[in-house]
């Protein structure tokens, strides 16, 4: 068996660091830091995730506040509720919920979130600072992927990682993220040529596409790193992009699913809220 | 010989296009375009790169208006004359000519420009949504790049290609619109490993890196396609990051330098220009 990247404990382990140092400041007379989420319609995967935040919020003493308005909203009742959590001195992070419905203009309901109480990283203007390593505040998902590499001692600059998935909040971030951190980065997608024989010279390989079991082992060389970003239900089972069963004994290591990079996801996003939170009561 | 990718002749038809579309607009009635530059101090360099601009400017009918500070000006006097120019309706662009004297907080100038008139598409906004592909203005070297491939049908979608160099107003940038065009990217810098392994295996070879004739035959295949984004200055002449003379004949296509793509990047500019007058004037 090669190394199992345990998303699980890191998380734990970082939310508990977390945990400690809301405490200090909350101890030296702070406020807590808050956390908004905004949900719009009630689908039951994004009220799941919610309650996952809402509960990982509360282990380590950040508020949490959940806005709920029917799927039938319009865009400007979204945008003036935006516009006054951003005025809202108490609100640290604010956080929309996504997929949005279909006639909601889900670019422009991300950019009027202010970047400075910008939870997800989504925001045009944070991924620009991502982009120019200006940024503090970074994508869940990409961030709890960095994390898990360092955590680990998987050395970053010089690797050659192959990013396997090109969306806005996964694949772009984190390419960007590790091109800075001196990576030499490839990303692949739908259109790429000859997928197996780039993933096969990876050091590490990160996969983000939504395909359950896609990456078999032949995709792989022994001395890889497999970062699964996938969580895809089979047979009422969730799994991972990467088939886990058949990959993991010839890897270097590899993050399980469940258990990788989704508890890491959420953790990051509470370390947003925290950054965003103490630049505030730093003013 | 390969084929010679003439940005001279493909600046021209470029050119010569956009201002039959400007003229167009001003004889039904609307102003001039107009760009203003800002100067700080009087490095050499910089004057010969603005005056290349406004004569590029001044050929296609967009106004130029050049703005120049003594070398010891305040970040507070350049941010209220950027402050002025974002509410200045007849000003479409805003460029400040790079690098800034060191006591300037660059990156805090560059933010300053309101979106809607980032001629040189340097703010993080508008490389946020470069990074989303939401944009449709572009830094000015990635943006001629582009053009240049898709004027010589050079294919991108599914090509393999490969950046050499992290910049953030050419390598990263250039990086972004080729993944979002569906090409298979890799950003190589100092850090990577085995760089010639990589530039060898590429359909599209991008070269930013600022270093007189780095890469050598060693480096291409004879498929390869070429762009020399480099201008160093050698023993009084002017050449490439590439080894012209001694790759030109075994790859598939290459630009030279001067006169491949220093002049699209101009031309590109004057597009940016363009299209934030026309999203003005359709105001």
């Amino acid at each position: 068996m090669s190394i199992l990247i345990d998303g699980k404990s890191t998380a734990q382990k970082c939310n508990s660091i977390l945990k400690d140092s809301i405490n200090e400041l909350v101890q030296k007379g702070n406020r807590h830091p808050k956390l908004t989420v905004i949900q719009v319609g009630n689908v039951p995967a994004s009220s799941l995730y919610i309650r996952n935040k809402m509960r990982a919020c509360e282990r380590v003493g950040i508020l949490f506040e959940h806005i709920t308005f029917e799927a039938d909203v319009t865009q400007s009742e979204l945008l003036k509720t935006i516009e006054q959590l951003n005025h809202n001195e108490i609100v640290d992070g604010i956080l929309i919920q996504l997929p949005l419905p279909k006639h909601i203009n889900e670019d422009e309901i991300i950019s009027a979130i202010a970047p400075e109480k910008d939870a997800d990283g989504f925001n045009p203007i944070t991924l620009g600072h991502v982009m120019l390593n200006t940024s503090d505040i970074f994508p869940g998902t990409p961030k709890g992927i960095v994390r898990l590499l360092e955590e680990y001692q998987i050395p970053i600059e010089g690797a050659n990682i192959v990013v396997v998935g090109r969306s806005n909040i996964v694949g772009k971030p984190v390419a960007s993220m590790l091109t800075n951190k001196s990576a030499t980065v490839t990303v692949c997608h739908s259109k790429t040529k000859n997928l197996a024989e780039i993933t096969k010279r990876a050091d590490i390989l990160i996969v983000a596409i939504g395909r359950a079991n896609f990456i078999t082992k032949d995709f792989v060389n022994e001395k890889t790193t497999i970062i699964d970003v996938g969580i895809n239900k089979v047979n009422d089972k969730f799994c991972g992009d990467v088939d886990f069963e058949n990959v993991k004994d010839i890897v270097h290591a590899i993050t399980p699913v469940p258990g990788g990079v989704g508890p890491m996801t959420i953790s990051s996003l509470l370390d947003n809220v925290f950054k965003l939170y103490t630049k505030k009561i730093e003013q």
